[in-house]
């Protein structure tokens, strides 16, 4: 089985941190190709970022779809350009940020997504409203770290992930904490041993998902939200 | 990996199809155990029935815990004694509806749900409520064939299904069917490619995830929704 | 006019206890009959137990029936088999959860249930949700005492019972407090005049709300949601 | 026990035939005095004669509390003044709307409520979904038959009720009905062994709830939605 | 282009002020005309008085169609009567805290109302569910000033407006703030500046509303909601 | 005041038709800048032509800014890069169906949007849910013309578009119509005229909303769903 992972971000640095996370943890028999656009923002923390990313990513959807790949995996916790992927795909397109709220749904009653910055919070708490998940949220937290920091700063980032979500399990009553940023992935053990809350890597779900429903060939709707655009003139 | 897939009902006709329908979908590594219960209803078909069959399958639940198994799968499209189950069981337990239900929402704007008799109608609709999905929800179209017939007669249940799952494209805007009753499994691919929608059989679908979450451990949370029963009399 | 009350657990002391409020609440020509089931849980603090309860007390529900009865209160505010109980009868069956639910919406503009354990909560939380009132609530707030704890000991249950609808009226807006488990029947009067909110004892309203639509002969749809379910084998 | 029940429009044939619908339904023990503002529109059809219905009944409102009633009902299906009138009294106000639709919620899955004039279809569609109840409504249908002629032609009204409370069962799936005008009280036998819907008539069912509320002296809260307004300036 | 605004209290002190601040704001070729009903209560802080206030108020909306206006605008923060108005009214009639709320759902991701006392909390939270805006709502905070005091004293008032908005911001994800009282009008420039947050005086963004659909004669639909009321007798 | 209007694909003829529109409706102190990207899709009816419009106009965003206007509307019925545009933009941006829905909502009960084709549907409704209007959505219908065809056929467009508005009001209960067109202008008032509904082209009152916020200076919040994106590295 082949599974094209897009980080729509050009930060190399981090597609190599999630290749080197996915391969951990993909099925002996996935082949993954681990990949970002060569154009667009270096991390995505907007709308404003993630129009960019997505007109640069959406070549790699369609060059996964001429090299027979069996799936695509759109590695960033906003899914950037998700609906104009699996229109132009026939393949299947999954985000991390869909799959893994679906997912946190069935583990417990309500779930806490931990971000990055304080000024993305309404955007996330408005896109699982959008999702039609509103139902099943506690709390969006924020870590007040950026991307960045998260990244180079391992110790005190896994800190602040385990205050984060002690207060969500504490103050708000979530039973699931959702890792809403690729560089968080690699405590969810530690986490789920201290708080007793099931703990999700979007990346992770959404790699053994992937695999699970390209295995049987389940594929989306082609019929009316996802289906291909007709053929035009472009400028 | 060691599943486990209860049959609620007491039908071994039943049973058999679901092992030979399973068998053929899991992955090499995986071991079923596909069994039902001693004592209980023939069928599921009512609130009633479901009571009993959530009493005598819990052992089930507990032997799996014993044994060893990595997860279960409760395999009734009504998922009877789901929140029972996964309060007393430390491994994952895995609903057909509440599974496939979810990824149902993933692959198209709206889903119908098929299920045997008109009277179960209301039951299914509050059902997808409770789940908290109502907003994904086309229509539940039944095929006014019990699960007796549609077991014993393939032939009407695959036109029955194919026009049901006709009307509710065209007259209800779904864009993904959910074959609600585990007899109408093995009809998928032809659906799909007479109609262009998603089709998902429930237990092929629930068995794939719940080999996708085994794998990496993940769980339920035991903080509050699903924890454990205090220990306690019982007359 | 005959009422049977079900005690669904099986503590007798708790049958007696429910026996000695409704006597005095009864209409003088109203004749109950306050019975629990033989076997099953002391006390129904989880899904598991509801499961154990609901078979055990289905008998009782069917000789309701057949003895002339003209309704059923089933008296633990989870509402345990309500549904498969209305499946079987053709006399009306009322939760007492559903149905103080529903007369706390017209008391005031938002509810809180005070439960026992605070485990118990997102349950709570979400059966709410599941009857489709989760609009009108306010919160949902533990005693942390026991159900034998609240039983045994009154005045440490009256002392948290006073201190938690405070919280419930400054902190969340309750305007409305619904005493969430048998055992806390009989202070209503004393916090209602503390606090000016409404304030309701499940199995009171309900007894109060059966005799009523009893009286007019009122009874369940049996069309859907509640119809008899098919005659059938059970093993 | 002393009832008030306030038909809020004047037509005193109306107020006659409640009277006599309620007399017959009430407990020995209730004293009911029912009554009609002096002035007001003959009949309320719209939101504009239900502001002058509020003001001309207020009165009786306010003389009810004074002459030590009971409970107060306002018996027209769209409970007009009923927020105002809580404010100003000190005993419980029961709207034959709110109280009928929240009875209706539990005698089968979804409700049809019967209008009188297809004009009044949108008005009641957003009553029902302002008492937060829009989830269980099947559909809201016309009479096509005004107050009067309902009133004036019983045979034809008979008719009519059967025939829609047909297309709510058959088209919309309806399980309860609630027959949304006085004028249509008294046929709720018929068609409930017709069709084995639940069948309401909104003033019997609350003058049964009000009796039974007032009874243990339940009342609205006083806190909040209900607080009485500030002494104040009227010019 | 000729607009009405009505007060509906009978404070004429608050119409002076609403005339002076409306004047400052209309544009050049609009005629205002800011009345207020002879009778009806002084101001208006409860559902009672709105009933007064209501019908007290009709009257000048059939003033404004029978003398050529082009729109109406109600300027008391519970939108009393909008539903009569609009009824009775060929000409569009305009309520501020519809307006407004709808204009704030635009401006950012939640808006907090500011009310004058704390027991109207309720009523406000109501109302906007009532609207179908419960989504957009992140919190109703009161002043605990009287209208009264509010008009009379505009430094406490101010100093309290600005604590109660950063509270909203802070503490309740607040980015916009709705000043729920006429008489707040003229801090919105400050508290933007100071904030961030967009600000909205509801009787100002109401009016340049109205100017905007009554110039291009855009109307309500007299189909059903606000269909002309039938001829009738009134006693 | 000076407001650009982007037509955010590159048809330079629908460019002219609406510069031709909102130029008779638009004030008369009102300078309008009418304006399409340069690059991108000659029409947009998909998620995928939506991406690629959004980056393309994005730049004109920025122009607007840095060039002295008031007010900038994306003249679009999918608000294609809206939350982009606000998050880069000091200025207010106005999405012609964010807007005009917001409107319709004020106007009656329910709304149908007309879109052209039937795939787009789906798309449509779901985007009504994402801005959590769905309450007051009657339906969206499409015209079955492509925008090509409206654009070029305005006498067969015309009598679809009364066709579809009258089956919207008599099946579907709509009480306003939302022409989701840009080519659908022009034809609102004979519609309202033969059904009696209130007929919206979006353009022209989005036109009219923001010379009316702009006059006032009325902006959007820029602390958390419209925040400005962190300067940051593109490669």
């Amino acid at each position: 089985m082949k599974i094209m992972v897009i980080n729509p971000n050009t930060s190399s640095s981090m597609t190599e941190h999630l290749r080197k996370v996915l391969e951990e943890r993909k099925r002996p028999d996935t082949q993954l190709s681990v990949v970002n656009p060569e154009h667009g923002p270096l991390t995505i923390e907007s709308a404003f970022e993630e129009s960019w990313a997505t007109v640069n990513m959406l070549g790699l959807v369609k060059k996964a779809n001429q090299d027979g790949f069996d799936g695509i995996i759109i590695a960033c916790f906003s899914d950037p350009g998700l609906r104009a992927s699996r229109e132009i795909s026939d393949i299947p397109v999954f985000g991390i940020m869909e799959t893994s709220l679906h997912i946190a749904c069935m583990l417990g009653s309500r779930f806490t997504i931990i971000t990055n910055r304080r000024e993305r919070v309404p955007h996330k708490v408005q896109q699982v409203h959008e999702l039609g998940l509103g139902n099943f949220l506690a709390s969006v937290r924020p870590l007040n770290l950026s991307v960045q920091e998260t990244d180079s700063n391992p110790q005190v980032a896994k800190r602040r992930i385990m205050e984060v979500s002690r207060s969500a399990v504490e103050e708000d009553g979530a039973e699931v904490i959702v890792l809403g940023c690729a560089g968080m992935a690699g405590y969810e053990e530690e986490i789920e041993k201290e708080l007793k809350v099931a703990v999700l890597d979007p990346s992770t779900v959404t790699l053994k998902f992937a695999e699970a429903l390209a295995e049987i060939g389940l594929r989306h709707s082609k019929l009316g939200l996802f289906a291909r655009p007709p053929e035009k003139e472009f400028k």
